[in-house]
């Protein structure tokens, strides 16, 4: 399934980056970054109850679905990493990408515990997982996350797909659904941020969540570059 | 599978107007939009269970997708005051669409309490939250939902894309698992009509819902015409 | 959106009838709809849990994108009629299609009932609603379904879309939550029938769903012919 | 939104198998086939909670929508069997997909049993399903799911669209919810492997699976070749 260039919603042929400054503003990019990461982690802090993976999922979905255009839709700075090692995220805009995430993460943190004055069940889920769990989850997660990603978003062949959004916020809720008790199942470095700023993770914890983030998404990045069959 | 361009289901190319009169009869939108906004509040009054959020936004979605060519499926006077400020429904159509919108939203409060009478466990959910919550709650969901609604429905690039109905029916549901404790969940000045009428919200509760969701509208539309590169 | 007609999965553009029996052998299509029929009762039968509503609405979606070029994906008298109304299934095939619904319903009832030996949570749910409950329920939520059904497949200008699957089985999932306790959400007498053999339906009660289901169908096509623009 | 014929995401017109080796290097096919395959299990494995089957089918939804283009997202010994069986996976390539698919099982039972260590509530669910049931509700389960998979892959009418992997996932979803207290829900003979690794499933019970996976594969695609319309 191809879409014609310079109509499809993803990138032009003509532009390996998948959001060029010339194209669209920097700043446009870096408020829909800011918007989606907002959105997402507040999601995060806030969803209760058996649909909560469910609704954190389908919020990445909408979110995924409503930014792509503009700014690619990562919302997570490992997303980012993993598109800058593609090349398909300019160095220059890499700083700018993981700065808008981490503001949009700290106003959500804030944003989120004024909220949750407001609710009932203020059930402060403290994440005191073992670190092995924590580092080999969030590695496995991370990798998992970024490989559907990468898959559905990158290849020529289905550039332009109606289902990446579906995809990739719903990989989201099955990751959720299975690491939840091993590792928290964060897989973004700047929603472990907000939760650590939310008092839900220990600032002594966070290492470890950038740390395998990252590092999931690098590997995901190799096995794509692997796999892919259209170098 | 080809897709022809310029014959989409969402507008054509020479008519900013996502439907205009002399395609489609005023009537037949107000039709459409009254059945929808009909079943949406009758989901909402009537869902009951863990899955009830997840179910309302899947009538959303099937309605979106149902009305989308004839209406333009707002079946929210939020959505429609949305589009009148992008200059994208018709000012002489405006008013016809939220009369309908609030004739649905009352048929469906009658319909909905005398079906209540036959289910057992009629949890009437009085939602008496707190005016700060509510005020936030509302603004920002309000908020969230156009800002999807705006990006995966106007943008030329992605005209008539198949995952809209998808994108904007789940973000109900997101916001839903979000917001319910904080604010009650609206978003939809005639879904909040209705509740009242229902007895689910107090008449007196009703202006913080009317204006935090045309408020929320308002701002989506313009963080919207400032990210979007297409003007 | 629009699918250049011959390569779409609906049906051709010189050919009224979504099916006909030149292009695809007619008892093709009873095997289908006979397949179809069985997964859907099965489903209905043996799902529990908090999930079951959901569960039989993505089994339907499956089955609806399994069969649609094939036998237009009915799977329920009431569809079918819907169609005979509309003119676009021939009536020489209505009779083959009913039979082939009803042989499937009749089989899926005899093997969910041994199926269910084998289960221990053998949650006979006999549903015995108000008849004033009944008659609304089903009623409505018939008219909901067939009108989501003729709205996402029959327009030209929607044709070949991409969720016509999601929207349809899916509305089943919202039309469950909202109507089971009303009605016992069924909208499609051969369903009826089958949980009839099943015993999950008095005999008695079945010609109220037989008329109801009917009835929906009926006014939802009428709603549907007056609204669509494109005659 | 422009699709060019010819060029879908799925296979090329020329090649009737669904990747070929001169296309894609045989080794990719296998790396996909595995990782796909331990994900699918490992979610299997660790998904706990109400969400459960709902989150493992959306595991494999998004695995579906990864590996299409490259190994045709089999990750499941019976669909390999299927698509031997309706030539279109080449003799040749069988084995490698088998034992990369029994490789990922076998790497995910491990990884899953280390992971399980770190969860609280390891609810081993051993499953010891009565004989008949099983062969029954696998044997049904099987086919349903085959049946699926080859209607929306292989048809040339639907070539390209979207919501395969949707319909495939899902599919999952609805099948456990229906046949996981008849015969444990496996319909898949590297899973039923992985599952007697990690000790959930006798391996005395294993050649049950093993027999009614594969049945229910081949006489899927019986049925799918007399319906098919197109040869």
């Amino acid at each position: 399934m191809i879409l014609v260039s310079g109509r499809n919603d993803v990138m032009n042929g003509r532009n390996k980056y998948l959001c060029r400054s010339e194209t669209i503003g920097h700043m446009n990019k870096l408020i829909t970054e800011g918007i989606g990461t907002f959105f997402l982690l507040l999601a995060i802090l806030l969803s209760t109850g058996p649909l909560a993976a469910l609704a954190i999922g389908l919020m990445l979905m909408a979110l995924m679905y409503s930014g792509m255009r503009l700014s690619g839709s990562h919302y997570n700075p490992a997303v980012s990493l993993a598109l800058l090692l593609q090349g398909r995220l300019h160095r220059d805009e890499f700083p700018g990408y993981i700065f808008a995430q981490l503001c949009g993460a700290t106003l959500a943190a804030i944003m989120g515990g004024f909220l949750l004055t407001f609710t009932t069940n203020a059930e402060v889920v403290v994440r005191t997982n073992h670190t092995l769990g924590v580092l080999t989850g969030e590695f496995l997660g991370t990798f998992a996350f970024i490989y559907v990603y990468l898959h559905v978003i990158l290849p020529e062949k289905t550039r332009g797909n109606a289902y990446y959004g579906l995809a990739i916020g719903l990989t989201l809720t099955a990751l959720m659904s299975i690491f939840t008790e091993v590792s928290g199942a964060v897989f973004n470095p700047a929603v472990a941020l907000g939760l650590a700023i939310s008092g839900k993770l220990a600032w002594s914890d966070l290492w470890m969540y950038f740390i395998t983030n990252l590092l999931g998404a690098a590997v995901a990045g190799t096995v794509f570059s692997l796999v892919n069959d259209e170098k």
